[in-house]
């Protein structure tokens, strides 16, 4: 294992300590480990917590900031934080307007959003919600989860959501905005290589020359099927096909994520939304926004995933206003 | 070998298809390989071009836009654009205040960018003045240069003096204050593993489990020796010590660049960052300003950079300007 490290055991410490450096406009809670905005809790602004396992930077830390999250909580890699981190999290950025939790379809991460959740209701009154993200059209059921698993959409939903707290909508809104978003929002994904653990020492899992895994989870879990590797027009068309076939795109604005997951060079990121765009063309979508880049990552794990986000008018102009965070930046 | 790719001859065309699916906002001359700003030339503002081989996105074309570059021409993978290329690109961006340079020293470069600049001259009477970076101190010469490589430095510079142009500084002083900043910057890389080059279809070289190269070059061109692997400390200290005994910094306002190769995780370059931070503070640098991500990247190399800038403040409320490109962006 090559890794930039000083032990397994403190990656996720020494790493919030460079979040630190890196960052004087965010306050970095080293005990609990949660990053929050400088600036929280706004009064009367809904607060919005997510968090997860690490590994997956620049989500969700880095998209801690105006117009998006108050907090991230951070687990160890690939490791669901605790119930204490998340209630401390909800306490520390609610304005009095509540608090939203964020949430991938992970069991772990679910158990201790939902704890989390009773624990701010019996301890501390403030209002929490929740939503689920699970927009993973790869597989029913899987590993780490029961039903689809929660990937691309979480990112575009935060940036979605931050800014209608930030616009003022309040909890119930925000809360079914955020449940509207997920339901819109379909993602598919691939790996060419595993990724490491540090704990772990080893790739999670093999991959030999010539086999792609289709489907792949952020965590390296099974996707669908493994298949020989094509050109990135077939690989795009095995991204984008299930998406479309498990929702109807044609005839409202979407925007599109060709994410990449940690190891892949810019270069083929670009060329791969190239493709995807060529298909959702062909097959009547209109692209109105898009990203390219990594924001939902598994460590160094080469491959990429689409996610494509049904919106409307509404919508857009909620993507397009101002975001300030390490991770998403524009009219700021 | 693994890539998103359709072909090896084609990857360089294909992204520039997906870079203009991406960015409406930008202009993409396909045949020429030149990407531009939508509103270049600019009457009465300098022009800026830079370019040179693929594969180190986002530079140089992710930093086209308000701020930063007018156009970047992109070569083939790891080698140089041709003189043609760039004469089209001085033309095209000529506002009448004349057109800078950016070259990073690599002899390919330099020699078509001289060649472009003296075909510019007698073509087109349009002035152009250039600067060529060199500020990896890893190696005297190598297999690519006659002098120093320029690697990070390119980054910082791009960016500051694009503020510099946007606000209406001449020709001269553009081109003055490019070579200041290349002579107060200084960086040094490392690299856990190779990068493939497509056309090439295997790792450029091989470094067994254990070892690092220490200095490598941006093509994955040697460094200065190959070193057992360490921790993360010891590897910060192995690239900040050459740095600092290279050139002075105590005193001046510094911007710190923490690089990834292209293939490391997020989570490990701010690791890095903040044991590069705690050196530099322990050594009496004030650090005002930093970047943490992939900036100059080698394909999918694992491994990281610091580049070390001494400034002023001038400089750096020429940093702090607004900066709207899809590599780079705040404030605007």
């Amino acid at each position: 294992m090559k890794k930039l490290i000083n032990d397994p055991s403190s990656v996720v410490r020494d790493a919030l300590i460079g979040i630190a450096a890196a960052h004087p406009e965010l306050r970095i809670d080293h005990e609990n480990r949660i990053i929050y905005r400088g600036d929280t809790p706004k009064k009367g602004k809904v607060g919005l917590i997510s968090g997860g396992g690490s590994g997956h930077e620049p989500l969700h830390g880095g998209f801690v900031g105006y117009g998006m999250l108050d907090a991230a909580c951070a687990g160890e890699v690939f490791t669901s934080p605790t119930p204490d981190q998340m209630l401390e999290a909800t306490k520390q950025v609610d304005g009095g307007a509540g608090v939203l939790h964020i949430v991938k379809n992970y069991t772990g991460d679910v158990l201790n959003f939902e704890m989390a959740a009773e624990l701010a209701a019996s301890e501390t009154g403030v209002a929490v919600e929740s939503v689920v993200t699970n927009d993973d059209v790869a597989v029913q059921d899987s590993l780490w989860t029961a039903g689809r698993r929660g990937v691309g959409v979480t990112v575009l939903l935060e940036k979605i959501v931050g800014a209608a707290a930030e616009a003022g909508q309040d909890l119930a809104q925000i809360a079914a905005l955020a449940r509207r978003i997920n339901e819109s929002g379909r993602s598919m994904g691939m790996a060419l290589t595993s990724c490491t653990v540090p704990a772990a020492g080893k790739p999670t899992f093999d991959l030999p020359e010539g086999e792609m895994e289709l489907g792949v989870g952020i965590h390296g879990e099974p996707g669908r099927t493994r298949v020989p590797t094509g050109t990135a027009r077939d690989i795009a068309a095995q991204l984008v096909d299930p998406i479309l076939r498990d929702l109807d795109f044609v005839g409202s604005p979407v925007i599109v994520m060709l994410n990449g997951m940690g190891g892949t060079p810019l270069l083929e990121l670009y060329l791969m939304f190239g493709e995807v765009a060529a298909i959702l063309n062909r097959s009547g979508v209109t692209v109105a926004r898009n990203l390219v880049g990594n924001y939902i990552t598994s460590l160094e794990m080469t491959g990429c995933s689409v996610t494509v986000l049904k919106t409307d008018n509404d919508m857009l102009k909620l993507w397009d206003a101002p975001v300030n965070t390490a991770g998403l930046r524009w009219g700021a």
